[in-house]
Order: structure tokens, then C-alpha cells, then sequence
């Protein structure tokens, strides 16, 4: 089976435009099929604020009114997503931007209320891959945003890490799957102030217990969550780190393994 | 050869939420492959006039600077496109939104200064309508925003009359391409204040007669010039009305002609 590398960036490079033309020109030069997934960064919130739209948070926890779905539209699926296909044409990538609504790739609810109403938020419920299939076999690269639909004519914002998963399993089939969570550090760390503590190979019980000794949380959770179930769902590999895993042989990351 | 129907609507329908929805309801039902090009109305207006970006123009002409640009982006390509696929999944059209970037389908050149700089305003100089073709098969249904790009990475604003007579043309190989301006009036009318008063076909002696006496004029000129363009490069037709000559059979439009 062909591999398909399902690559997920967030907003440290999302919001350096000189990061950002960097890894686009490494991306582009990725040989075997690929898939772009990218978070928002700041760019939304420095939207709201000139709009004097307020950022709503329930115990701390952001909630996507109608106000910041729509920001989160123009800006997601409109600015970066369309900023990032034209960066990667100028390297000959064939890219083609996708919300899950493009393609009616991803298919989600907004997720039920229990204490918290979280607003326009998308929990994922399907991927179709036919449309993606066909298009990666004509070479062509999909980008996607955190963006979803319900099928009912209603947009959700979605996790990024999520949507990169779930893109990885629902292609399984057809590819060999990888998926790269790139972020600033490198890697999971038993120390988070120290670049050089990585942990390179992390498996299901060890995983356990860096949770419940507080070793994973906040940030590294929804990578690590959704990469194990990336890998109970047929997707060959799960790396996260620095971008540079992708183009370093030499590079130091942590790869998630049952 | 198969019809490909490749409809464009405006601001009179993009800015009124009942009249698109009522609209996309229908256009969903058109069995034939189909295209939809959207203008962006009046809501990149709205934007900029929140966010106090002044619009630019000289001799009455408007500019596109990089402040205007990343305004209809966000607008045209994220809040417009989105929604507008969303709202045709709904309607199980499973359409995917695209700029001229995505899939390398419309390049552009940034119009060259002459008396006036435009900004970042493209004449289109090639579509490339492999992946559109692929799509169309699939029964896909393509949705564009009135972007283009150049291939080096830059995003232009571009006339959506233009963009559709552009795939009318450079789809005409593999379909037979019809095109239909949608906007608020039966057609072209001899008297712009009597909707009656249609001229029911056009042909090109009588344009340029029509042009002379300044019945055709202003918002016109775009779509039949772009219209006898189109049909000078294998377009089959040329349709100028409300949306309603899609849909029923009775109502009153202007076909153009050789």
C-alpha cells in the first residue's frame, strides 16, 4: 500500500509567516502523498478583538457563538486556508483547500450540551475519503482547516488534532497512514522546559501513567489521545515534535506505539 | 457531449439569506454537472467599514489593496464559499468550494498599471480544468469565489463574470458548456426601468448596436462581453436573466448569439 502522510501544524507556525513559508517549501517537497491540516493560531483572536467581538469562556473553556463562528470561517477557511494552497502552488504542490464541508468530507455534531454548551463545536461522527482518494491519485495535495459541517447546513469548528486523525483513519484503507502532530517542541518531554528530554517511543501503558503522573496534560493530550486512537484504528504511525522529524533523518521526536 | 451548466449569481441573491437559500434549494435539484460562481455583494463592504479600512478608489474605480484583499478573502472565500457548500450539502449537492489557487485551476496575472494600479486585481491567463473534469465526473459540484492566483503565491481579486465565462471556455473540450448570468432583471432591457421590455436575443450586429446607443451599458457590459467572448471560444450558450430561466420554462430572458 502507497503511504499517505497526514501532517497537522498549529499556530507557532501558522502565525510566523517566515516559519510558515519555510516548512510549506519542505512540505511541498514531500514525495509521497500528503495531506496539510492546519489550526488557526492567533489570527482569529486579533480578528474579534478589532471587531470588538468578545471571546466567550465558560471555566476557562472557549465557546464558538455565532460571532466567532464566523470569524473563525473567514479566518480559518478563508486567510490562511486560501493564503496556504497559493504558498504551496508558488512550490508546484498541487494544493486544494477543504473544510469537512468541501466534498461533504467530514461529517460532525455539534456537541451535545451536558454542563458546558460549547457553542458551534463539531464533534466528528464520519469521514468520507472517496473524493480525497481520487484526488490524491491525481497528485493532488489536500489542505484542510478545523472546520466541519453537521449536513444540515451548519458549520462547526473542530479540533485540528481531531480532524488530522480521524483524516488518517478514514484513509486507512486505501494508504498506509502516517500522521505528524508539529508543534514547537520536540516531542513529548518528562521535562517541559527541557528540549533534550524526550521521550522517543511511547507506548499504551506507559502512556497511563504519564497521564496520571501529570507527564502528559493541557496541550499534549488531545495529540496523544488522538494518536492512540489513530493507532487502534489502523493508522501505521503517530509521530509528534518539531516539523523538522519530517525532513531530518537526524531529528529527535516521539513516536506513539501500542 | 454531456451539458455543463455554469451559473453565476451576484449580491442581489449572495446578500439576501432568503432569496439564497431559496435559490440553492433549486439549484441543488439541476441534474445536469454543474458550476456555481459567486460574487461577494455587499459583505466585504461591511466588513471593511467595521474594521475602518477605507475603500480605495480612483476615478471612481475601485482599488484592491492588501488590506481590501485579505478583507475579501476571509469574506469571499471563507464566510460566502463556506456557507454557500454547506448549505448546498444540506441539500445533498455535494459541492467543494475553490479558489482559482485550489487545484492550480485559475492563473491570473496581476493587471498591469497603466494609468491606474488596481492592486491585486487578476486577468485570468489559463484554467486548467483536469481536476474540475475529474470532480465533475464524480458529480462533485465545483463552487467558486471570485479569487485567482498567480502561481507565485499571490492571491487576486477577479471579476466572477470573467471567472465564469473562463470555465465555460476551458471546459467546453470535455462538455458542453452553458452559461448563465443570474442578477435582478428579466435580461437585457431596452428600457432599464420596465422589466418588460427584454430584448429576447442578441446578436452580435445588434451589440454592437446596442453598445453604440448605450442600451447596454455599465453593469451589462461585463456580462455580454464576457458572453460573445465565451461564445467565440466554443461556449454553446449564453443565458442573461433571473435565476428563474434555470428553473421554469415560461420566464423571460435574453439568450446571446452570434
Amino acid at each position: 500500500m502507497k503511504t499517505l502522510k497526514i501532517i497537522k501544524i498549529g499556530g507557532n507556525i501558522i502565525d510566523d509567516p517566515i516559519a510558515l513559508d519555510g516548512f510549506l517549501m519542505e512540505f511541498a517537497r514531500i514525495t509521497t502523498p500528503k495531506i496539510l491540516v492546519h489550526g488557526g493560531g492567533k489570527l482569529a483572536t486579533i480578528l474579534a478583538n478589532r471587531l470588538g467581538v468578545k471571546v466567550n469562556k465558560i471555566d476557562g473553556r472557549r465557546i464558538t457563538d455565532a460571532d466567532t463562528l464566523e470569524i473563525i470561517t473567514q479566518i480559518y477557511a478563508g486567510k490562511i486556508n486560501k493564503n496556504v494552497v497559493a504558498k504551496l502552488q508558488a512550490q508546484r504542490c498541487n494544493a486544494l483547500g477543504f473544510t469537512g464541508a468541501d466534498g461533504n468530507t467530514i461529517v460532525a455534531v455539534k456537541r451535545p450540551v451536558k454542563e458546558i454548551d460549547f457553542g458551534f463545536v463539531g464533534d466528528i461522527v464520519e469521514v468520507n475519503p472517496q473524493v480525497l482518494e481520487v484526488l490524491l491519485q491525481k497528485e493532488i495535495t489536500p489542505v484542510f482547516c478545523a472546520i466541519t459541517h453537521d449536513e444540515k447546513g451548519q458549520l462547526l469548528n473542530t479540533n485540528a488534532d481531531t480532524i488530522a486523525a480521524e483524516l488518517a483513519i478514514g484513509l486507512a484503507e486505501q494508504f498506509s497512514t502516517e500522521l505528524y502532530y508539529c508543534f514547537e517542541k520536540n516531542g513529548v518531554l518528562t521535562n517541559v522546559n527541557d528540549q533534550n528530554s524526550v521521550i522517543t517511543h511511547i507506548d499504551s501503558a506507559m502512556y497511563t501513567a504519564l497521564i496520571k503522573n501529570e507527564i502528559i496534560s493541557e496541550g499534549m493530550l488531545p495529540k496523544t489521545a488522538n494518536g492512540f486512537h489513530a493507532l487502534n484504528n489502523n493508522v501505521s504511525k503517530v509521530c509528534i515534535g518539531k516539523p523538522s522529524m519530517l525532513f531530518n533523518e537526524n531529528s529527535t521526536f516521539t513516536t506513539l506505539r501500542l
